[in-house]
């Protein structure tokens, strides 16, 4: 392995490392239970904590107080983990971070209320802030509600196409990760464009990594057990792959779809896989997945010199993963 | 009537339009449709809107600016529609502001994604404010999600006393009228101290409203159509009242309410009553939240002189509602 690339990763398992130290460390009550145990549970999991490290790159990058910059880096994960024990409801999803969901280990009224309550949580590490942080958080939590909305409507519209599927995922994904990544230009006081700019990085890294994950949910490491694939595409979900599908090949793809979801869970598998790479719909996801990581690396002249390198190695180790 | 009381309700009914109007202004975007069209039904309802009328009240008295103090009410109103919309959920109510609740009239996952959006609305209505007024909006909101889980888990508890259900009003009902009472103070930069006296007069008037609401759920004019006593009993929730009637006469309650479940729910009603009224149960409620509007009047000296009239209008307006 470059050297390079295992000091990164060494100095992202640190930054994780004090990340969930310092989630550890939130001043939580104990009481209510009922309140507090599903909220420490919930940021208990085997999470990837992508965002937090983000926010502490960005920061790093624009000499950020590193005091401020952990509560602001926490603040994006407490965010994220409101809007993944909401969203679990509401898509009946039963695992999450490698243990169940909280409605599933308790029940809905408990998964709502530790929602809530991390928002709130969120929100209250920001009090000592000024006042257009709290601004982007808020303004960026709408557009999470917007997009978990578009999410929830597709499962009833017959006609998405794959553009309005990139909007629904950046305003689900890319958005807050925009967010994380434009944190450090704003504590240090950067000018609005400048924002944007950096907002630009995390954006695009965004719409890359789940045109990604939609690829590796098939033809990644969990697909040889025939977990995801099965269960997305009965349920009628749509993902990169399958716009993708019916965008070049509609007629075909109709047909090919109703004789596959006939077969048995494991041969429908193949035959998904057989089709998406015979079809070039495979190559073609993976494009517009690079597409979105070059844009990505393309924003890093946004940040300032000393911080490039780190970022761009944030990108690639993104773009490489496993997880 | 008394002329001063007819002007102070026609001066309410004046408040509670321009809030009414204030909320159908909000720049809320028409789509997604999921997530925008709940959001304004929840807030289309029929609402006393006393949080914002107080915050008006409240505010009026320190001489705040009338844009920020419209600003400021809404996102109080919009906090406590957050609450409602998710509570119900949680409590499977099915009828809110004389209509269906958004779970009832959609689904759940719409109701949970709504109820996010109002809070995040309300957030964003204080972007412009110092940091303060986020900061006690936000401790305020843990502290009702903190009230909402003392409720759902006194479901489930066998040995709730009647301390430990004021406890759970407080959170539930005083602290957001609390802050409104408060919110006069916070925003012409009063003290802390004098903002706590402030809250106070709010905080009490929203104790003596609940204990005023358990008697009017059965003695007030709904209860002639045995509407609510009957479902509240039979589910097992807790009252004022029959928390002190377990307190008074804990093994003659535990028998009579045994027996009195097994009647039907008109003459069931009829027998709650003459019991709550012959062992002195209602005049003891009706002395407890006497003295807590008591209490409230008394924290009245806290605002300024020209202020004080019209605060002390609306406890009494609060005190002999029929709402």
């Amino acid at each position: 392995m470059n050297r390079d690339i295992k000091n990164f990763k060494d100095h992202i398992r640190f930054i994780k490392g004090e990340v969930e130290k310092g989630l550890k460390k939130l001043p939580l009550n104990d009481i209510p239970e009922y309140l507090y145990g599903p909220i420490r549970y919930s940021l208990s999991g085997k999470a990837k904590r992508l965002r937090p490290v983000l926010v502490h790159l960005s920061g790093k990058a624009f000499s950020v107080d590193p005091s401020i910059l952990m509560k602001t880096s926490l603040a994006a994960e407490l965010l994220h983990n409101f809007t993944l024990v909401h969203d679990d409801v509401m898509d009946n999803d039963k695992t999450r971070h490698g243990q169940k969901t909280v409605h599933e280990k308790w029940d809905i009224p408990t998964a709502i209320l530790s929602g809530d309550g991390l928002y709130v949580l969120s929100q209250l590490l920001l009090s000592e802030l000024n006042s257009i942080i709290h601004q982007r958080f808020n303004e960026t939590s709408l557009i999470l509600c917007e997009g978990q909305a578009l999410d929830k409507s597709f499962e009833h519209e017959s006609n998405i196409t794959f553009e309005k599927y990139i909007d629904m995922v950046g305003r689900k994904t890319g958005t807050l990760l925009g967010l994380c990544s434009e944190l450090g230009g704003r504590l240090s006081g950067q000018s609005n464009s400048r924002c944007k700019e950096l907002n630009r990085y995390g954006f695009t890294l965004g719409l890359a990594f789940q045109v990604q994950d939609d690829i590796l949910e098939i033809f990644g490491e969990a697909s040889t057990m025939g977990k995801t694939l099965g269960s997305d595409i009965s349920s009628g979900k749509q993902t990169a792959l399958t716009l993708l599908a019916e965008k070049n090949d509609s007629e075909g793809w109709k047909q090919f779809r109703g004789k596959a979801l006939a077969l048995k869970e494991e041969e429908r598998m193949v035959e998904f896989c057989n089709y998406f790479k015979s079809m070039g719909i495979l190559d073609q996801a993976k494009g517009i997945s690079k597409k979105y990581f070059d844009e990505s690396f393309s924003s890093l002249e946004a940040f300032p010199e000393n911080g490039r390198s780190e970022l761009k190695h944030f990108i690639n180790y993104v773009m490489n993963r496993t997880f």
